[in-house]
Parts: structure tokens; sequence; C-alpha cells
């Protein structure tokens, strides 16, 4: 399955075109609402145990710097904060996503780019064109490697796809030519592994976490080593065993060769306000409206009825779940959380409130229906229907296409932030919290990342 | 394709079991030699350019030890060391070969477990023990995914399997109990990469050498995360989505929990007295009885007809290898080599003697023809029949079932010591190496590793 056009090398060289000079403000502004968006999940994510565990981890590679890992003062080689900044920012089920490719780019991609860039001192404007290329590089080889297959399969997207995005990003800054960024995606794909087996156990699934990190750090390990000259695979992407051979199904490499319809891949990226999976968050925008904004009460609902794609009756229909990665996959469960505590209250989801009985007697009121129309426009559009039959003989419909932070109805700044600073929580200060909003802000200007670096501290 | 058997468990529980007590001295002493065989390999990589390109890609990690990387100063971090002294270690084509399962197995599980042991100051019956175990992993995980077709596929076996290998060494070496090697194979799984596009392209084949040290390296890291208390899953073998399901074909989990004909699977193992690929090996040995113990001149020789696997014609007979990597898989090249310079001249296979005309003219009197009966006996033996015809019309045969080095056809102590000596070369003088060749010998005894350690110095 090797193909006559080297897809690999096209898209290589496409990438190390896509330079500062060729992002218009509008991919400038969204890079800055993704990084502001990655910082804000990140942080929140160093409170999990297993961030906790890894800054223990990481102390054994404690240097001078200058990369820092989020919310502690520990500087280390960019691989290594790479790696704990990676899996911060999958920690919270809060990441963005881009849908097609079923990836989170943003926590294994930023990351690496920051981790690099302190040590390559590149510019704002540097830094965020690599970003772009590596969000490039997650959605195109996803889309060719059919992600939707990959992951039934059982490859998870993020892990498998996530480093070649990072190798992508960190080969610019340290600026390889194309055929460095081709001899780093054959490391890459010598370092592509992930398995979905965290879907099929009770304990086990905080793997998942690490997944981003292991992209995030394997993939600058692929970019330093070809930048060190050690020779790798060229079509590592298109070749007889080359990614989409080996982790796809019936893939489609001309894929790898094709812009997006809204350009670059950075705007088909959905963040989420809601720390739960993507596919509930129609859901609670639904919820919302039929609940007159989750005011209604235990004593006037009798039943809610949610209707959407197949996968949700399939896969989303733990009532009961025992650890807060399979609360944030449970549709019963979200709607619970959701109507107990509000929608952004992430702490719903914390091991000390899964017994909450408030939670569970809502979760034992919903009802779910596969519904044709919702199958038939997923994954374009995450829609589902929210029914809520009231005691009193009412009853109120909504259907959600496009939930809150999708493309097509994105959050606005001032939501980014109040999301970021919820997040953050006490390990910022307000006037701490507003320098690291300052260094984002002022990144197409800033000589180097030193500033948001020193914005990570603690 | 989740089994009723937890085979993942039992396994896992099997190896935990194996403790320095459960090794007799025939053990003892196959891994000695196997550690003697490593190192000896290890020490001659580190001349190859990739291991010169780690040495200085280490040296951000200087750290004050304990574990060394041969054959320098520098002292880092377990995950470091493995990293590149697996690396040099699969640098020379030289390394054993644990045939059922088509990998390498003492350049990942080696350097992994001397790394480790290094900072927990194992003894070395603790690390003799670990090494079994490693090798036990990796041979029984290839048999039970059935190597041969994980590699049809496009796996490399030494990359997939190395990570589990070095995570069950590592694991035993940091004190995981039997759900610890489980969870440290959880991680392993979410690490388990390597392709075969190296045997693709005209360049990039080197990172195959770094496969071995990806692995040695993702191993210790896995087993670190299950230290710190990670989890992840626990059937990374057996599971619906672990390693027998994505990487094998028609797997067999019923062999993960069945020891070998031989005992451990340290008794499977060939060493290599040529710097080739293992499958040319009987090769070299019937030209040695045919050729006057290659004494034999090219105005007696009119040609030379090698029969042998199928394998030997579809993928061994490039004429003109550009790379010492395809020099060492090339039978008419490495017929020349042998008869130009004697079997044990590795440089023949260096570039600056890839158009050496004397190796050429031999190689171009070499015809190669498939025998049935060698290929129904592949892969239990790796057999040849050479046929040399002399221009006064004389006619030699020789039939290779089992080459110098294989099980059944071992290389005696002072044979290894002798290859040692000669891979080792002046990077040790004559004291420094006897000091190594004591290291090992005392190893049953040792109480840590830092005697060896220290003989890894330069």
């Amino acid at each position: 399955m090797t193909y006559d056009v080297d897809h690999t090398q096209a898209f290589a060289a496409e990438l190390l075109a896509l330079d500062s000079g060729a992002l218009g403000e509008a991919d400038r502004i969204q890079i800055q609402s993704l990084i502001l968006d990655y910082t804000g999940v990140a942080f929140g994510g160093t409170s999990r145990p297993w961030i906790v565990a890894l800054h223990r981890w990481a102390d054994r590679y404690r240097g001078p710097g200058p990369a820092r890992i989020v919310a502690s003062d520990i500087m280390a080689t960019a691989e290594i904060v790479a790696f704990v900044n990676g899996a911060a920012g999958h920690s919270f089920e809060l990441d963005d996503t881009h849908d097609a490719s079923l990836s989170h780019p943003g926590a294994v991609v930023i990351p690496a780019a920051l981790a690099v860039a302190a040590e390559t001192a590149a510019s704002g404007r540097d830094v965020m064109a690599a970003v772009a290329a590596g969000y490039e590089a997650m959605a195109r080889i996803g889309i060719a490697s059919r992600a939707e297959r990959l992951i039934a399969t059982g490859f998870h997207p993020t892990a498998v796809l996530g480093v070649f995005g990072a190798a992508a990003t960190v080969g610019k800054l340290l600026g390889l030519d194309a055929d460095g960024i081709s001899c780093a995606w054959g490391h890459a794909l010598s370092l592509s592994a992930g398995s979905m087996q965290f879907s099929q156990e009770v304990t086990g699934a905080e793997v998942k976490r690490l997944h981003a990190g292991y992209a995030a750090r394997n993939g600058v390990l692929a970019a330093q080593m070809a930048l060190a000259g050690i020779d790798a695979p060229l079509r590592s992407l298109d070749g007889k065993y080359g990614f989409l051979a080996l982790y796809g199904d019936d893939p489609m490499p001309a894929e790898l060769n094709k812009m997006g319809p809204n350009g670059l891949a950075i705007h088909d990226i959905s963040i989420k306000p809601y720390a739960c999976c993507r596919l509930l968050h129609s859901m609670i925008d639904g919820l919302r409206t039929t609940t007159n904004n989750f005011s209604a009460t235990s004593e006037q609902i009798a039943s809610i009825t949610v209707r959407g794609p197949r996968k949700l009756v399939e896969q989303h229909m733990v009532r009961r779940p025992k650890t807060p990665m399979a609360a944030q996959y449970s549709l019963p469960y979200t709607v619970g959380a959701t109507l107990a505590y509000g929608p952004e209250r992430f702490d719903a989801f914390e091991t000390a409130n899964l017994s909450d009985a408030r939670i569970l007697a809502w979760a034992d009121r919903v009802e779910v229906e596969a519904d044709e129309a919702l199958e038939a426009s997923y994954p374009v559009h995450f829609g589902t229907e929210v029914e809520v039959a009231f005691h009193n003989g009412e009853r109120r419909t909504e259907l959600v296409l496009d939930s809150v932070g999708t493309p097509a109805n994105p959050m606005d700044i001032e939501r980014l932030r109040l999301k970021a600073r919820a997040l953050v929580g006490d390990r910022l200060s307000d006037a701490e919290f507003h320098t690291l909003l300052r260094e984002i802000q002022s990144f197409p200007t800033s000589v180097d990342v030193s500033g948001l670096q020193k914005a990570f501290a603690r």
C-alpha cells in the first residue's frame, strides 16, 4: 500500500510553509483562544491524583530550565515538561476536540510547543504557526486514516495521531526542513501507540490522561532525533508499513493533502464548557432550555427522554459509574450532575460525589432513544433532542444540533476566561491570573515565551 | 476478543514468582553469557554514528548517576541510560535472537535491567531473575501473537514486544506485585510501537537501531508509572483491545501461560558470531567447510549456489546494498564479505567497504535457490545448503541446519569472550576488559551492579 504520489512528503512541505506570515488575524485570535483554553484545563488538571504523582516522578529531572511544569516549581528539559503538561491538559475531560479526527489536539500540541519554545527562545508568532501545523497534522492524519474506524479497531486517536502532531509542531520550532519533518514523522511512527483497552475495564481508565502526555513527549523526542541527524523512513504516513496501512482501515491518503472546508483545522475545534464527553454537550444545552436554566425541581419533573446518535444508547448508559471518567461518559449521571449542581460545577464528577443521592435520583429518571435523523447527521453534528415531561402534564422538547463551544456556536472570549479562571482556581491569585491572560494576549508580539513560562510557575 | 481465562494476570503472577531461587546453575551461566554478549555488542555499537549522536543528545540529562551510558562519561536517570544503551546494543546486527518471536531480547531487557538496578541497588541475583523474566515476556508474547504474522503485518517484533519485556524486568526490580506488573504492562500497551517501514526505503533504516532503545526506555517508564500508582488496564495482553487483538493475527492467548520445551526462554537464544542477518549464519558455516576455512581463491571458484528458505530468495538478494544494514541483509554481499575478509571482520559491512571490488566480484558469482525441505524446517532451523563449484570440476556441498551460536550448536565461553573483546576494541584496555569480565563472572554473588556500571565508564 505505497502510493504513487508521496503524500507524506507533500504534507510535510505544506506544513513547513505554514509560517507566521500565513496566519491571518482570525487565525491568531483562534490560536490565542486555544492556548488560553489549554492553559486553564492544564492548571485544573494538576489537582488530579495522577498529575500529583507525575509531578513527584518529574522531580528527578529537575534542572535549571527554562521550560516549566504547570503549577509547580519544577523546571526540566522540554521532553519531560511536555509529558507532564500534556497529561495535565487531558486530565479534566475539558480539553478541546477536533471532531472529525475524534482527537484532542490542544492537550498534545500546545504543551509540546510551549516546552520546546522555552528552549529555543521562539517568538510568539513562530509558536502560533507551529501550533497551527500540529493541529493540522492530527486533523488530516485522523481524517485520512478514518478516525471512526481507527477507534473501532481499538486505537486511541489522541494517542496515535498526537505523536505526529507534536513532531510537526516541534520540528518547525527546531528549524527542520521538509525532509526533517518527514524524518521526525518516521521516528513518530516508531512511537505511535495507545489502545482503547482503558474503555473496557472498571479500573485503569486513567491511563487515558497520560496518552496526551506520552504523545507530546514522544513527538518532542521524534523531532529531536531528526535534528540529531538520525535517519528514519520518510514515507511514514503512506508507505507500505506506514501509519495509514498499519493503523487505518481502508484509509484515504489523498486527504493528507487537502485543506479542510473552513481553512486551517484550528477553526474546526470545539471547546468544552462542560466537564463531560463531547457527545453529551448538546444534551446539556437542551436541558438548559427545557428546565428554565436548570431551575426545575425534582418534584416538578416526571421523566427526561434523550434522543441522539446510537452511540449514546450503546456506550453511555452506565447508571452507576464507579470512577470520575466513567461518570464523565455516563449520560444519566451527567443529566443528574447538571440538574443537581449546574453544568459548570466540574467537581460534580469527583469521586466524592459519585454516590450523591440527588444526582442518582435524577439519573434514574432518564431514558435514552436512538434517533435516526440525529444518527445520520453525526459526526458533522453531535446533536441531541431532550424531552422533559412535567408532573403537571406539560412537555417541553428542545433539539440542539451544535452545542455551545462548537465552531457553529462558539464560546465568546469572556466565557473562555471564566472557564479558565474556574479551572485555575486557587492555584493562581487574581493578579497572577491576569498576568497569565496578559501573556497570552501579547503572544502575537512576544519575542519569546518566557513570560508565559513564568506565569506557569508556583 | 477478551478470553474467559485472564491470561495476562496468570502470566504476570508467574513472572513475579520467578525469583533468584528459581534459577539453577545452568540458568545463571546462560544469563551471564547473555550479559557478556550484550555488553560487547553495546560497546561496539557506540562507534556507530547514531550512537555518537545519541550520546550528544543525552548530554542534557547528565546528572550524578549512578546509571551509566556505555563507553561514555555520562551518568543519567535509568530511563535515559536504558534508551541509549538499548540502541547501542541493537546497532551492530550482532545482538542475540529469540528465533520463535523473531525478536532481540538482550538489547532491550539487559540495558533496562542494568540501568534500573543501578538506581535500586539490586543484587546480581535479583538482576538475573529480572532479566530472565524479561526474555520470557518477549518470547511468550511473541509466540502468542504469532511473531511471523506480526512482522508480515508490518510491526517490528523487537520494538512492540520489547516494551513488555522491559516493563516486566523493571517491574520486578522496582518491587511491583503481580497486579503491578499487569499495570506496568497496561502502560506498556500505550507505548508499544515500531513499524517495519525501515525495510522499505533506501535510507532511514537506522531507525531500527533505536527500536531497542525506545522499547527499553518505554518499559522503564511503564514500570515507573505503575510504581507511581497511576492505574492502567490490567488485561493489556488478552483484553478486547489488548496487544494480541490490536497487533496479532489469529493470536494464541493460551501460549502466554506455557513454558517452552527447553524451560526458560533464555535457553532458546541464538548468539551471533557474524555481523549479519541471523538467516545468513548457516550459510557462512557452510562456506567455511566448502572453501577450506575461507582460503579458496577467486581463481579457484567458478560459482556458489545457496539453497534455503524462500525468504532468502525474496528478501535477501540485493546485490549492491547502499547502507551497512542493507549489506548485513544481503546474501550475495555477505558471501563476498566472508570470502574477502573472513567471517568475523565486522567492519566488512561498513560504508567504506560497500564498493570493495573484491566483495562485489564474489557477490556476482552467487546464486540462490529456494529449497522446500529447508523451507519446511524453518523457523525451527535457519538451515542452508551451500554448493561450491570449482574451476577444476570439483563440487563441494555442505548442509548446515544449526549454525554456530544456536541453542543446538552453542558458542563456548572462550569464543564469546573473543567476540566481546573484538567488539569492545580500543574502547577498553586489556586490563579494563578483564575487569569487565570479572564483574560479569562475579554477578551471582554481587551485592549490587556498581562494579559493572563502573566498567562501563570512559
